[in-house]
């Protein structure tokens, strides 16, 4: 873990090195070239050991030879020669290094043995590492960029932080934010990681002041537990963080176990996770700069209800059909509002929100802004976000003081109105050198594009109402800690006690040898009844034979008894059975899942979905790490895609979901005082109706090793 | 409707007259401008009463005093004063009219009075007319342009034809296409379509030799019967049709009857229309643009196999999360390949699909195009399509030639490779002059961005797969047209009769009126029953109480009887009961909803769907137009996210969806045969286990105004 502090000492480097430089080497060109571009007061030293000039510049034989302080050496050797070199560095007193070598850990174990010599060193001699086999970084807020792929200036300085675990998208996504007119603070491609992480540069730019929000691009998240410290500080610095988490595919590798396999692939509990911890993801490229390029640029809260003025009736269109993907609502405008617009709108136009000037702004180019104003005034109380659509000519019209004084009267307006003003661009191509100089100007943003633009905005919404939520309370530590004896439950029925003594509601039951006990246990809990074979060997029931469900007569126990007893008999011959479980049939409810289950990365994360097909089926659950209390579960419960069944579809009773969410807790808090040995403790069904919500069935299975 | 050969005459004009020219108007001057621009050839002459000189033109007085033949008059006076200019034009022997001036249909009843008086004034005239309150067209396949807004030239001629209902949207759309370097044919924004329609814009298109793809921006589709028509003669032609239909938010409008309603919305109906007729569905406009524009340059089959060349792991994983989304898959290298790029690529590499070349590309520019040529050589048999991720310079570099040279040696690759290459941009920003002048130079297109890219590319591979798979058959005709008397059935027991007459199976039921008649019913026909109110009046019977399940016994039977009869009694009053139906209890297999109604546009539409939860909290049914063969059913049945179900999830037997299909169609035949007057025909549920299929329950609604 490398602190903040000590990343701003290589972030901001008053010296460079390069070492390794030639000619030859179009890393080296680029980086010098950088360098010399962007920050031509920094001493850029060229060190090979036996080059003259190179890059036009005289050369060092070695570090020594400088005979001026270094900051920051970028080292370009071969891969053998790397850890000599920053032994030499290290002597000459150089607290920062980039490696852009390749062949390192990515390479084989050759490489990786050589890698752990190099951080060995580092660590040994108080060097920190960026790289190997990364580009370097780009500070652009203090325009100084040792980054070994080309730029093309102007390197726009601005509030965004970008960090990427790729190399060779960081030159994409720096092109693609310049062409958005997105400004960066930092972007860091963090190559191998073998010292700086990208955990440890996002905890950097968290920090860092000239950074409002951040933009991550990561193959994987490798300290989960910092991970969550940094999302929690990010979130209460007001700094959102957008993630692209790539590896979606790869989810659902994990052997499945019972039915939760499925759920708790590594993918969902990472995608959950992240939304847990208020981190707002996004699925390419595009969304991820557009999404953290307006969190960046516009800090202030945007609210739900969206008013949206444009110059076009497809642009409406497609505003209002995006708006209810994202759950933003348009309200109607006020009727003052209506009426003013109708005043400086023609008359053949229709004041609506989504508002269209008409093409009229051909003809008069005053009326798009002038609507504008009409807006603005309506706003606050009916809509608190308003987006503005506005083409700034891509090239410099005839007459550009007249471009000019429209912007800067765009920008009086957004300035004076009571909500946040978007301005919009309908087109997502790249924002024009002359468009990008009149924004400058007169100090716009514009957001690129309608359907990322809305996006964005969405996203953003749903942030800042995350944000704004009260933080749940964390719930009491695990009730159960330890279990008494320390012996673990491993039976349906030891598992039921453990249950019933942390104040798990569970459905009675009497384990019966015979038919005959059987009917004495269900005429006494009453009929129906449920029966179940009690194996500790048989994890499907069903499948086995081993259930009978609604048993209304006491012949039919007894007749279901033997039926199982058959079943068992022939599916499981090797299994041990106990007897079979009788109890009462629980109907008219709903029946749900609750799961912990331990994720290698995340530790134990609580699933809750509607049971049966919902989960089996359709993947239908809601994941939580733990801790968490009754208000996190009531969330994710109203995640579900089944969500109205609890709230009373298909005219049954609504389920009470604040007790179902107790009851998880509760379970939650068990599996918490099972320990680290647990691999899944899972309640299906936990059956529910109105108040009432008890386990009928529940599963527990421990972890391999141990 | 208008034939596309006389669209053709529009398209094509020779000479110009721009009615209502002067120097006040931005339209006039940019159509002018744009004229001169791209047609220096071709005579534009500007018509106005009172000027003398407009744009620098001598102006005429009127049309007749060019004393010239005017192909095309573009109409640019007041609202009032379109009528008489077209009574003009008409005498001057113009046939082709472009009404540029709003205030017509759009802006109420005065307004479309005016509209219809010049379609009326057209249509006795000879004329046709594009428009009104439409900004023209760009016709980039010959260089004419008469259009409205300024167009930044080059006007890049190519395969794409693009049709819009949202004048606003074209010059967006035209920038981006220009942006992502994709050629336009012609691009035709409709206005008000008093006359020429998108569809008859979308007919000229796909008859049209210069266009090879059509791109549609669509609001609405005013003519189904004619778009089906267009839609199979664009499959057969072997023209992609890709749609981006707007108004997605409006469905639902409809007040809902039965379930169907939450299905058959007016958008749904849509979806599943242009997903049946063969039309690619798009949700944005940069999708819109990036799928056409791939299916418009790369005619050529394109298979779900893909190998991908990129020059970063980001890319890759990108590439690979996408592929998954689209269903298309990433195959490994053949040993062969994997060794010749063990070759090519540094020994740091993995030689793996999607194959990452490394950030060594610095190094040696060489390697990515070597790599590519390494896997063409190992297709086809394990791919069947490419993509090579290439970053043309933005900007030239000193040596021009290099590049140039790269580039041709990627074409010659390109053409000689067995399955088709996709070139490819990382990034999804503009491409520069430059770099389309290489691309121009070499003759290669370019996708835009990773994630569009991989859409349009799924999008493509989709369609041309359906275009191959051979046309199910169409059904025979309804078999039980006209039902004897004529009369509609009202009941559901005249239902039933109705549909075992044309054979579909219905569960054997008696209409029982005492608690008596009832036990015996049950009995004959088989314990468990279930009881079902019969009432012509009563459409929810589970809320009326009218419904009683599972009835083991004969005492059970009679309880039933009873409780159904009181809670009739006490839930509706006023109902006509006949008395209940008793059937045997199906259980065991899977409830499906099959129903047929009538969407008013698009005429009877069959819903399939899984019953209870499925279709009423996650309406998952899967719509068809009809007629549908019995494949078309069983595909729809695949569609289901609940498809799984059928298929025998959780331990049950499967289905056979062959089954369900004819017994689907068998119903829908029945529909079609009810005429006109149906509204909804509802078979809910009908259950089906293995070879099994039985109409459980049946409902039919005519439609209020007979």
């Amino acid at each position: 873990m490398i602190a903040p502090g000590r990343l701003a000492e290589l972030f901001t480097p008053r010296s460079v090195a390069l070492i390794g430089a030639t000619d030859r080497s179009m890393w080296s060109r680029y980086t010098h070239q950088n360098l010399r571009a962007f920050s031509p007061e920094v001493p850029v030293y060229c060190v090979h050991p036996r080059h003259d000039v190179v890059h036009g510049d005289p050369v060092h034989r070695s570090l020594e030879a400088i005979g001026a302080p270094v900051d920051l050496a970028y080292v370009m050797v071969p891969t053998t020669e790397v850890v000599p070199v920053l032994a030499q560095a290290a002597d000459a007193g150089v607290r920062n290094v980039v490696v852009l070598t390749a062949g390192f850990g990515e390479a084989g174990p050759e490489g990786r043995a050589l890698e752990e010599r190099a951080v060995a060193l580092a660590n040994e001699r108080g060097m920190i590492l960026l790289g190997p086999n990364g580009n370097g970084f780009i500070n652009a807020a203090d325009q100084v960029a040792p980054y070994g792929l080309p730029i093309t200036p102007p390197l726009h300085a601005g509030p965004l932080g970008i960090v990427l675990q790729s190399g060779g998208l960081a030159s994409v996504v720096l092109h693609m934010a310049t062409s958005r007119n997105i400004g960066i603070s930092r972007l860091v491609a963090t190559g191998n990681e073998a010292m700086v992480t990208a955990t440890d540069v996002l905890a950097y730019l968290v920090a860092d002041e000239r950074t409002r929000a951040v933009a991550a691009f990561l193959e994987s998240i490798r300290d989960p537990d910092r991970f969550r410290e940094i999302a929690t500080a990010a979130v209460d610095a007001g700094k959102a963080l957008v993630v692209l988490k790539v590896g979606r595919s790869a989810a659902g590798q994990q052997a499945a176990l019972a039915h939760t396999g499925a759920i708790v692939g590594d993918d969902a509990v990472v995608r959950a996770a992240l939304r847990q911890l208020g981190v707002v993801q996004v699925d390419s490229l595009e969304d991820l700069l557009v999404t953290s390029g307006l969190l960046a640029h516009h800090p202030q809260r945007l609210g739900r209800r969206l008013a949206a003025v444009t110059a076009s009736g497809g642009a409406c269109d497609i505003i209002a059909d995006r708006a209810t993907d994202e759950g933003i609502v348009l309200p109607e405008f006020p009727e003052a509002t209506a009426a003013g617009l109708a005043e400086v709108l023609p008359a053949f136009s229709n004041p609506r929100n989504p508002l269209d000037v008409t093409g009229y702004v051909v003809v008069d180019s005053t009326i798009s802004h002038r609507a504008l104003e009409v807006v603005v005034d309506g706003a606050p109380g009916t809509y608190d976000t308003i987006v503005y659509q506005a083409t700034v000519p891509q090239n410099p019209p005839p007459d550009p003081a007249l471009v000019l004084n429209r912007y800067r009267a765009v920008r009086a307006t957004v300035d004076r109105s009571p909500v946040p003003v978007l301005v919009q661009s309908a087109s997502s191509s790249d924002i024009s050198p002359y468009a990008r100089s009149v924004l400058d100007e007169v100090g716009l943003y514009v957001l690129n594009g309608i359907e990322h633009g809305m996006t964005a905005i969405g996203r953003a919404v749903d942030w800042h109402e995350r944000r704004a939520k009260p933080r749940p309370r964390s719930p009491s530590p695990p009730a159960g800690e330890g279990w008494g004896g320390g012996e673990r439950p491993r039976s349906e029925a030891e598992l039921r006690t453990v249950l019933q003594a942390a104040g798990v509601p569970v459905t009675p039951s009497r384990l019966a040898t015979t038919a005959e006990e059987a009917v004495v246990a269900a005429t006494a809990l009453g009929l129906p009844a449920a029966l179940k074979v009690a194996s500790p060997d048989i994890a499907h029931k069903t499948e086995a034979g081993g259930v009978a469900l609604d048993l209304r007569r006491p012949e039919e126990v007894a007749e279901a008894f033997a039926a199982i007893a058959a079943s068992v008999a022939r599916a499981a011959p090797a299994a041990r059975v106990d007897g079979v479980l009788v109890s009462p049939m629980r109907t008219g409810g709903v029946e749900l899942l609750v799961s912990v289950r331990r994720d290698p990365a995340w530790g134990p994360v609580l699933a809750v979905g509607l049971g049966g097909v919902w989960v089996e089926v359709l993947e239908d659950a809601a994941l939580r790490l733990l801790p968490v209390a009754v208000e996190d579960v009531e969330e994710a419960l109203g995640e579900l895609r089944g969500a109205a069944l609890l709230r009373g579809a298909r005219g049954r009773a609504p389920v009470s979901v604040r007790r179902v969410a107790e009851v998880a807790v509760a379970i939650a808090a068990v599996a918490e005082g099972l320990g680290d040995a647990l691999d899944t403790l899972e309640i299906n069904p936990l059956w529910a109706a109105g108040e009432r919500v008890e386990v009928l069935d529940a599963l527990i299975v421990w972890r391999k090793e141990e």
